[in-house]
């Protein structure tokens, strides 16, 4: 093992149950139903579906709730107002206390979930503290992490219920009781799901880091924040704006340790600016690679502005800038 | 019935309890009254009198608290401090989970209370969950709701005492027993006072929006601010303030149903800036109308700037502007 | 006894026990230890020794914890992001319900501790509720106020540990049991540490005031701000980034009773842009005073920019601003 890999593994071996520290976030959101506009049922298989905006409204405050779920309770999302932008006055404000646990660890939506072929197949990310249950990512040997805990919750970002062999699948994988999964659905249309989408700004910027080989056991700490992308429905512009609210809005400040060169480096890479297809609405992008993620550019799904910190060396390196006008245009803003 | 009322009495079945929803934080504010620099006595009837600011200091946290209290315990009220005005770095971020009974349903100020006639007469308009429980008003007939609920909690903006007439008649109208009443009373010219009353900036717009005649049940969420207007020690420059803190820096972004036309005809008429008395302090217009409000453009009582985004179509209109000039002319600005 | 010590002391019978106020936070503090990645162990007379970032990493989110710890349990600390400066998007917005019991009872770091002499001597300036049990200060004569509580914690900005005999001391001064006492130590240089020395910036606008001669009595509340200062790893620069996250970017509204003559000249002394010094950062002037703090203008340990207003007369008084060009100086910024 490298020095590096035993570093993560020793950190990890003191890190908190993501499972424990969200069940009761998990209880209140399903307690409180009736307020935040959003569904609860039990399945005959004895699993809790909370829906965030498929037959119901949802609301904004559902979808804070959902997002400090998904950072596995260990984390903040705020809806602050006023913030740099003009038209768009709210904005999410996210701050963890472990942010490689936190983002990595549980919210980061890497839990591949896929059944049926053609018209009729499902196809989701799992992302929450369920992940670590489970621990099917490759990510979970590199963190040297994995939950141990009685209950677990997962968010899938659908905006139809999850066939019964993707839910067996879930509760097989974590090793639970059918009665103690908890999944949340939320379409990327609604408003809860467009909020805990952009409260992933953190997230985005941690995952640009591990892509581009920065050592995860030397991220200490961060905040980010994004701009609230107005809902839509249908499900192409709803997502591009979420993309947007992160690549022309978000704003992410990391606190790493290293050398001052690898700190410069890696804020210079990780400004989704630096990428070969930023300049433009992230659905037009996505219509262009004819719908192909993988025809995406990996570098563009980052933060407008970043900010990293050398804790080592004490400098602060700057890159990246917001874009308002481009903003404007992907939200659908109409002077 | 119209289809719209049926959807709004709907809509209302699910809803929860404002007034068991506060009670939680109605205790808390009591049991902290040292802290929150408030009073608190037993009238002999058993009723619980709040003094937020008559013969006590209270405190901007006492402010926060009420306004809390005055949403049903259904939103959240965050002293934020940077936002867009230079010489006023403090201002109230408002959220709900549900703005139509949060702000309409409880924290408007709706419920008239009378007693006697000339200089001993004695005049409050109610505010908070209790409201809901009295259902005095129309506006309960058309929201299809009453609360059901053994205590009530209502916010009066006075500076002297409610007569006893005052508050066996609450008690009665509210069904409850004497004890299980608290009454709190915040001073227009106290710090409670005026936080709790910007803290309205939502309900404004809600309330305009009604009367404008924009379906309530169509208002799906929202979240708004406005600067902390600073005390003075007369009853109108202070109510003065808190109205322009909403005029000239009041934000709010709603998120309706329904067409296009019909949510760019709401962020057009929505703003105080298309109101024939917009331009100068309040205080000035109430004076200029000899003490009348009923004078006043209803037109006016609206913030100063709104987003509304229809989210069936996913569009957002803009509509409105700051202004600090004359927001530092009516807090009394000394540069 | 003259009138305003009068009026204070009267205030001071009503104020809560700061150490009781505190106590469920440092209880929490120390359950979440894991989470915030801060240590914890039992020192062999049974005190609570907690380590901020000696041996450990810490986090954001502790500093923000130990820092409303530090507040007595009377105020909220919150990570703000997108405020007044453009490379440095986190702030901490800080608010009481009681600025004056708060930040001068319990937050200010005023208790000086000493054991040794030379090299092997021990220094430190102990902050937090436990001061107010002590009472060693002066303060706490003018203050009226004398805290009667089970337990104490005291933070100390030291990157070692306190010796015995400084342990037994507080405990001997506090008048409790060993195993009820908590130490929390927040180096200087650490996340945590940084965090809750910038969130002091009311403290320094209270104390100032109070070097100033205005009447404590008199400071009714307050809100304020400050730049998150990014840490650096040698203590001077560390402590020149906190100081001059005050001096250039904090922000500070009291509210105050008196005369407006007063308020006015208050707000005109109370900017640290009035001081002699004021002008570079802080790591090169207490360079050039050959690190002899008493040769520092006194007027320097203020806020960058403070509005006061006078709520008996409604006036409000604005001095000072930001210097964002000084901030990324200090902070280390590398563009």
């Amino acid at each position: 093992m490298t020095q590096a890999a035993e570093t993560q593994r020793a950190l990890a071996a003191a890190w908190p149950s993501v499972g424990e520290l969200a069940a009761p976030l998990v209880a209140a959101l399903i307690l409180d139903a009736a307020m935040l506009r959003i569904g609860v049922e039990r399945l005959e298989n004895g699993c809790i579906l909370v829906d965030g905006g498929i037959g119901v409204s949802g609301s904004l405050e559902a979808g804070r709730r959902i997002a400090e779920i998904c950072l596995g309770g260990l984390g903040t999302v705020n809806l602050q107002t006023g913030g740099s932008f003009t038209r768009w006055p709210a904005g999410v404000a996210v701050h963890t206390t472990n942010p490689v646990l936190a983002c990595l660890g549980s919210q980061y939506a890497g839990w591949s979930l896929a059944h049926g072929e053609g018209k009729g197949s499902f196809h989701a990310l799992g992302s929450g503290p369920g992940r670590a249950l489970a621990a099917k990512e490759e990510l979970f040997a590199e963190l040297g992490y994995r939950d141990q805990c009685e209950s677990a919750c997962l968010v899938l970002e659908v905006d139809k219920r999850p066939p019964p062999e993707i839910v067996a699948k879930i509760v097989r994988d974590c090793g639970i009781k059918a009665e103690n999964l908890t999944l949340i659905l939320t379409p990327t249309s609604s408003l809860a799901g467009g909020l805990q989408i952009v409260a992933r700004v953190v997230e985005v910027a941690l995952h640009k880091a591990h892509v581009l080989g920065f050592p995860l056991e030397q991220i200490i700490d961060g905040v980010g924040s994004a701009p609230l992308p107005p809902p839509a429905p249908d499900f192409l512009t709803a997502m591009g704006r979420t993309n947007d609210a992160i690549l022309f809005g978000g704003d992410v400040h990391l606190f790493v340790r290293g050398g001052m060169a690898a700190a410069a480096d890696l804020a210079k890479a990780l400004s989704c600016t630096t990428s070969r297809d930023y300049g433009r609405p992230f659905a037009e992008i996505f219509k262009a690679c004819k719908f192909d993620f993988y025809q995406i550019d990996p570098q563009l799904f980052a933060p407008a502005r970043v900010a990293v910190t050398a804790i080592d060396s004490g400098h602060t390196f700057h890159a990246g800038h917001f874009d308002e006008d481009l903003l404007d245009k992907s939200f659908g803003s109409i002077a």
